[in-house]
């Protein structure tokens, strides 16, 4: 065998364009999928709501594997997300956790001080969240050539759960625990990093073939506060999961000053949201990183054409530059037209450039 | 008389510190001040609240004179900035406004079309919002050295209120107008510009020394919409209040990527919040336009070393340059410590440079 015929680049071995384009090898078409592409817009996903709750889904593997399938069917998207919650980790951690109707999570018993943090049960992801890995199973019998992304919320945004005990605006329970009690807070960040780490790698284990960690509200803290309090942690998780050789994508909102720290804390994909136009988001973060990104939720309410002109022009600032994914700036919206998720996954593949 | 002997520098004469940085002239002391310095979380202020609404305190000229007075007294901060609401010109515009208990504004006739546009009354700030200049006038009479700020919300912030009919997280209706309905939103925005301009003038006529066009949640949009939708319509108040000769504050919330379109609108001074630092901001702003911030709220609830640290970092990054006006990265909240803001307008005004 002459060593010329030998594969000497594994990357030619990857073939899903979503994969291919973590790894910022080229493709054929932008590979595109949608954050929260399941959920209640779809009236699949409202059908099931019907006879179950968000938890019971999650704790049902083979329901929350059906919820996970629906977008890939109705929407021919490249990638799926797992159906979970952010704070399914918290559960075990004892903090008390409740969806309440349509006013987002509450937690019975936030944590505010050292003893709370001493206090959080220790996790075993298998044993804990099995239920989480057994969907991740049957969902790669299920998916065949669509890759699966597993995902956990940032440690930064479970705390502030954790700590506020709910959503909030201000974050002004967590800022505080850092201001004032960064012992606590360095204790609690240590602790979910572990569990958060732990709960990643056992769903990569379990099938994910790509990971995000969502650092859905750390926009909230200046680039100071950013490296003191949270780099460090996130840096672990993400490490963790690369080690176990899947591509990890980073993401948060309002994160334009934080993109320099992100990109410290070495994701291969790094989200953008919409207040910074795709390319110069990219140019901050260089040429190593593939960029997630980044049409306004808020378009999918938009007309076509109209949408059609936001969706080429993030195309556009891309470039055809391998390492693009296309994908909205923050998850899809309650009420959001399907048919128009539909067409802006056609409109993203049939993109020619121009 | 010598020509040398004439006062041909006009600078001279102002010697307000507050005023002075506003025009980039060199000052003894960093002026500041602080959004929202009168409120709830003045013990004065709440007692004055059990007997009157929000409403009642601005409708009454010498109740909401004396509400502004009390920070300047409490915390020696070197301007005054009137108690009033942004909404206020949305009372004789027709939209219902009301301020639910803890709920923050309804307005029970919102605006989503044209027609809704249409039905708009006309506006006489002298008439309709009389007791907003009474108040200014009553102030200069008793404010001597200390500049009084006059105020408005921008078009966008205001005309988010009238399309959401409250406060808003996604602001889905109001994008949803922009990129659905077009027509709509720039006759709203264009009939919104002109009452906010003749409140605005109405205001520096009665007697504001200064004034702050407040467009706090204008960061939930992209540059691209920011200068469509938008700008034109900031940029016309601004410059009819610059016409009155008086330094014209340009603040929002968020605004990291938004920086250069703002510069454009055209203020004296544009305020920062704490997600930029300071001279980061400065420095994307250009050295011919003063700057406002920029300590996150959150830390006025810290220890007062950690505060300090954190103020003094604000301060060696404006490095004594003329033109930095200390101030929040957006308004004080609920139950913050009175005693901790007098310490750090202290804390700015006894700093000596490190």
């Amino acid at each position: 065998m002459q060593p010329s015929t030998l594969i000497t680049d594994h990357s030619s071995l990857i073939t899903a364009p979503f994969l291919r384009a973590c790894r910022r090898l080229p493709t054929d078409i932008t590979p595109v999928w949608f954050m929260r592409q399941a959920g209640r817009y779809m009236p699949e996903y409202r059908a099931i709501r019907e006879k179950y709750s968000l938890i019971e889904i999650c704790h049902h593997p083979e329901i929350a594997a059906e919820v996970t399938l629906q977008p890939v069917r109705a929407l021919g998207v490249d990638a799926a997300i797992l159906f979970a919650d952010i704070l399914l980790p918290a559960i075990p951690l004892g903090v008390g956790l409740e969806f309440a109707k349509g006013e987002g999570p509450i937690l019975q018993n936030p944590v505010r001080t050292l003893a709370d943090v001493k206090n959080l049960r220790p996790v075993n992801p298998e044993t804990d969240l099995g239920y989480v890995m057994d969907a991740i199973k049957i969902l790669r019998g299920e998916l065949k050539d669509i890759p699966l992304i597993g995902f956990c919320g940032a440690p930064f945004t479970v705390a502030s759960y954790m700590i506020e005990g709910g959503s909030s605006r201000e974050f002004l329970k967590t800022k505080t625990m850092m201001y004032s009690d960064p012992q606590t807070w360095h204790a609690l960040m240590e602790k979910l990093s572990v569990v958060l780490t732990d709960y990643l790698v056992a769903q990569i284990r379990a099938g994910a073939q790509a990971v995000q960690v969502f650092d859905s509200w750390v926009g909230a803290l200046s680039p100071q506060d950013y490296q003191n309090f949270v780099l460090p942690y996130s840096q672990k998780i993400i490490q963790a999961a690369k080690a176990e050789q899947v591509p990890v994508i980073h993401f948060g909102t309002n994160t334009t000053t934080l993109l320099p720290l992100m990109k410290q804390a070495g994701s291969d994909v790094i989200g953008l949201d919409w207040r910074i136009p795709l390319d110069d988001g990219w140019k901050i973060l260089g040429g190593d990183v593939s960029v997630q990104g980044n049409l306004d939720p808020a378009l999918l309410f938009a007309p076509l054409p109209e949408i059609k002109k936001y969706t080429h022009d993030i195309l556009r600032r891309a470039n055809g530059k391998p390492g693009h994914i296309f994908n909205l700036g923050h998850g899809i919206l309650q009420n959001t037209p399907v048919d128009t998720v539909k067409a802006v996954v056609d409109m993203v593949h049939e993109y020619q450039g121009n």
